[in-house]
């Protein structure tokens, strides 16, 4: 039975080839990661890649852009698009298979059915982005279900996505370890993410003040400062850099996403502010 | 290693018992069936192990009376539970592993997920017990995951059920297959029912009155009859046997359950109506 390598990535398209090249790799008593990614990959992705290398055996990387985490008046058309280019970083960094289905793969015309995490999906982002979470658990839970991975790897900069996902496999019971891997950051902090191409020079160049805000109201927190208070600042050194609407800065159980009591709990300092075309969003640990 | 062989049926009542039993079998090659149910069993259910048996090398039933099925007004505390007699049974008809935990096992403090099909939940005995597929759906998907069995069987009594279920396998691409058995009757045709224990004697005498009354609306509808002028006919004979409220009398298709245009579609007709403190189902195939 021939087994493909690490050294070469494969593309499928469909559920039962990634099946079938998964399930080769199992009769081999290989461990498996997915790392599931909407593509215009960066180090982020990549380091997810690393850590699913260090973990398993085996990495099948994911690309789709569900358009059912998208709301009628975000940017599911622009979304940045560039398989080749992903393929390329993929390939480089040892992935093994990439699975990149179309709408109509993963959504068949009479599919019908969808996964929500009740109270978790409402908070924060679900608050500004109605239905968003429901896209997410849904699209995630299928990934998970296809590909059946020992691991899946998903990135905490997108931190209240990683929380409903470690909360919606603990409750069906999906037999895979969910693994949540540090935010990568450019030298100035800011948090990698493929929106950041949305930014002109000038707002990529104030694009920081997000993370610095949040860096000095966990450390506020941390060191025993009034809560609120450190959200204020933060709120107004976000506006004062330059941003536009600002969404949310707050507090919260780094666990179960409640609002921070003291900082005596486990707790994270949350953000999502919007600069030009961007809607940016970035957390930090609160750490004691 | 041991392997439990198909005579011993032993009990598990956490989710890590189970998947340890069941992973033995699989180092043996052995396939897997699973038979979910309410307990209280009957022959229905007896039919579901033997398709299972006849389709893999062990059987695995569940017994959980499953809350979140329930609406607030409905007889969750009432439901007949009766698990030693269920064992027995169990036993004798060729199940190896029983899976009966309780409600905190299922459903631990936090937990917040829901899997929901839309439309399909809507119509029919979903309009009569808003959010009972959800918890259906929800508590499949679970012990779907729990287990990973290779086959699911469901009795096509709840016909319904049965689609909803086929439809989120799909749609989440579970790893399994969803077999229907038919309906087992009594020899007056009434559908075996963990619910017909609610019937009085001469409420028992009378609620053949439902199957007869369908049976002949399908006939009618497959001679090329009007299919209103059919269900009106059934639902008149349901009233005059004396049942109570009829929730409905349906001719639809027997795939999508959307309204049957016509005879030449597989169709069913499903009817739900009140027969003392019992709500009876049922529901036949449009023979062409």
């Amino acid at each position: 039975m021939a087994v493909s390598g690490p050294d070469t990535l494969v593309i499928v398209r469909d559920v039962d080839s990634l099946r079938r090249r998964i399930a080769a790799w199992r009769r081999d008593d290989l461990k498996v990661a997915l790392v599931p990614t909407m593509g215009a990959l960066h180090k982020g992705h990549l380091a997810l890649v690393q850590r699913g290398l260090q973990l398993c055996d085996r990495v099948v990387a994911t690309i789709f852009v569900n358009p059912k985490q998208f709301g009628p008046n975000e940017d599911f058309g622009a979304y940045p698009r560039q398989e080749s280019e992903d393929f390329q970083l993929l390939a480089a960094a040892g992935v093994s298979l990439l699975f990149a289905p179309d709408v109509a793969a993963m959504y068949p015309p009479g599919f019908a059915t969808s996964v929500r995490v009740a109270g978790l999906s409402e908070e924060l982002d679900g608050a500004h982005r109605p239905g968003h979470f429901d896209g997410v658990a849904t699209v995630v839970t299928k990934l998970l279900l296809q590909a059946c991975p020992d691991a899946a790897l998903f990135g905490e900069k997108d931190y209240q996505q990683l929380a409903i996902i470690k909360r919606l496999q603990t409750d069906l019971n999906i037999p895979v370890d969910i693994v949540g891997v540090p935010t990568m950051r450019d030298a100035d902090g800011l948090a990698l993410s493929s929106r950041n191409a949305y930014l002109t020079a000038d707002e990529r160049a104030l694009a920081p003040a997000l993370h610095k805000a949040i860096v000095a109201a966990a450390a506020s927190i941390a060191e025993g400062g009034d809560i609120a208070a450190a959200l204020t600042t933060a709120k107004a050194a976000i506006a004062a850099a330059g941003f536009g609407r600002i969404d949310y800065v707050e507090a919260r159980h780094a666990d179960t996403l409640a609002p921070l009591q003291n900082a005596t709990e486990p707790g994270r300092v949350l953000a999502a502010a919007h600069l030009g075309r961007a809607r940016l969003i970035d957390n930090v640990a609160i750490q004691r």
